[in-house]
């Protein structure tokens, strides 16, 4: 066996993308960034390659292949370029983590590949559970994949659940910052701009995910992936808003006992703990000290105000292809927020009415989810043109 | 093997007792109270050998053997008298579990006793690894024996560690409430009384482990007994506190993670635990909800106002007999106190000049600690006079 494991960091110039970097970086006596891909950023695709030498990149957008394939030549590194070109290089024997730092539906099908080919996966693309959470799951059954979650809230959850039997979880406690818009009344809600949306208090992340966190969808998404990464029922999922964004998720006990795990609000922490689970490796990175825990607060959210979180619940209660609707509704919503199509309360509005259309599937095959995501998309375009 | 689990509860009328009684008729099903011991409560130990129906009783005082034994003729439980009789009852090979709850140093003989016997204790008189850590953890090692932590905090950590490789534990924190005099000024704390030394904010103990709470030499004894327990050196435990009591005590591990255990401040949850360990079973006690951790503080402990628990932290890194000669300067001077013989800040004073006459020990055998603890409380009490 070999003593470095191979990455294939798909969305490697996103956010987590570049944290996922910096962590390999941190440990290059054990982990290699064996495969990179981006979908249109190709400059900083070819400066990452050029610094950290993988075997491979892929660019998706197949316009700019050539300047990648230029940027790189006599380097040895291996250019390809298209969308399908990330789905097939999953499958790669030499890879040994797929890190699916995709954003939206766009991770589905490279995960299914990575299970497919039985590869350990350091999920960071939640919307692949939120789509096809059954699905997923039942792949992983006969599977020698494993799913390790990269979310802060899911590797708190997992970090908690370590050495103790599942069966005795009786609630999973998500915790959510409440986003830039926390204290705001509704009516002040309605004049938020895109730059309000954009300023997240605690987390540096991605547009989409910041206009998610600012709304909860986020941590209806999170909630969703915790029902299926744990095997938890809905209702044993609670959220609870904790504005510090210290203690990023807790786990409580059949006998009352409560477990939680606590850090700064980095993503290269539970990127670290992902990829090298289940050891723990010495880091250098900043302690998370008593003066920056010195008060944390928690509250129930307010379920008036950030609807999305309670369609979220709907959603999987409902079950099939809701989930699916959901997510495709949101992700054309959020799009037309950014876009200055629709106002941020707008959004939840939108999505409703678009996911009042969908066209229920009980038990959804993975074409099923490819026509609700299309269909439902159509559907929300319309409602906001 | 039986389904049933014999306990031993040595100090069954004190506070741990009666809750460890307590949880054992949660799970009577499981778990049996096979010998239950007293020093000289013979009353309330002769209602619960009436209620718990143990197969034996020890009363160390033999002045009330001859009432205890008829309270209980004719109800096949067996009866003895004599301190030595506690020590020489846990040997018995029908007890599975030895609830350790004595108050003092007059828990490390039953404990000596019970590792000997390849028991698995549940720990919960703190006294014994603060006067004879290095000696019980050696013993440990050569036998079938294992300690389960009954203290809050320990227990905490314990749940922390379950699934985690020790060797990357950075950091304990240990959580203390601070006490009743945590906002005082020392001026003010030259004036408080019994009565306010045993108020409590949060827990309710005996009076020994109220007052130590009260002037942090608990916190002291907790650190040197996390010390022992975990095998971690002092300089990588920090004590924090943290008024409401709520989060347990934390581990930071080497990639800067913390887990944190959480629960309402009631013994029996860690009680609960040490009993059914590893297993977590279901319980109907109250749980914490999110309106009763609405905001958590922690701070820095204040050195200066706590003296003792700076003398505990110079005592474990002197070592040998030192700690020993802690503790028995510190029961004689809370004795003191207790009878109004000393102020409140006249302990820390009195201890530490009964310790700066203590003869160094570097590794101390039982029959040297018995001599320290026997000479280190004549000296108190001789400084007292």
């Amino acid at each position: 066996m070999r003593n470095i494991k191979n990455i294939a960091i798909l969305g490697s110039t996103g956010s987590i993308g570049t944290q996922t970097l910096d962590v390999i970086s941190e440990y290059s006596d054990r982990l290699y960034p064996y495969l990179l891909t981006a979908n249109h950023n190709s400059e900083l695709l070819i400066s990452q390659a050029l610094k950290y030498k993988p075997r491979k990149v892929v660019i998706a957008d197949v316009s700019h292949f050539v300047a990648v394939r230029e940027a790189l030549a006599g380097t040895g590194i291996e250019v390809v370029a298209g969308a399908d070109a990330i789905a097939e290089s999953v499958a790669d024997t030499e890879i040994d983590i797929v890190v699916t730092a995709l954003v939206g539906y766009s991770g589905l099908a490279p995960t299914i590949r990575a299970i497919n080919a039985g590869k350990k996966i350091a999920l960071a693309n939640k919307e692949t559970l939120v789509v096809a959470g059954e699905l997923i799951t039942g792949m992983l059954k006969d599977s020698v994949s494993e799913l390790i979650p990269v979310d802060s809230e899911h590797s708190a959850i997992f970090q908690c659940l370590v050495g103790e039997d599942v069966e005795s979880v009786e609630k999973l406690i998500l915790t959510a910052s409440g986003g830039p818009f926390r204290t705001m009344s509704v009516a002040e809600m309605s004049k938020v701009t895109k730059a309000d949306a954009l300023n997240h208090p605690n987390w540096k992340m991605g547009a989409k995910v910041t206009v998610d966190s600012a709304s909860m969808m986020n941590k209806g998404f999170e909630m969703i992936e915790a029902r299926w990464l744990f095997n938890i029922v809905p209702d044993r999922i609670e959220i609870v808003v904790h504005p510090q964004s210290i203690v990023h998720s807790m786990v409580e006990f059949s006998d009352g006992s409560i477990k939680a795990q606590l850090g700064l609000p980095d993503m290269r922490l539970p990127i670290r703990y992902a990829l090298n689970y289940p050891e723990r490796l010495q880091s250098k990175a900043e302690r998370l000290t008593v003066d920056r825990y010195s008060s944390l607060t928690f509250e129930k959210p307010d379920m008036q105000k950030f609807p999305l979180l309670g369609m979220a619940f709907d959603a999987i209660r409902a079950g099939g292809n809701v989930p699916c609707a959901l997510n495709a509704a949101n992700e054309i919503a959020v799009a037309a927020f950014l876009s200055d199509k629709i106002r941020f309360v707008d959004m939840p509005v939108v999505v409703g009415k678009a996911v009042a259309r969908n066209s229920f599937v009980a038990n959804p095959s993975y074409d099923d989810l490819i026509a609700t995501n299309k269909d439902i998309r159509e559907i929300t375009l319309s409602l906001i043109k």
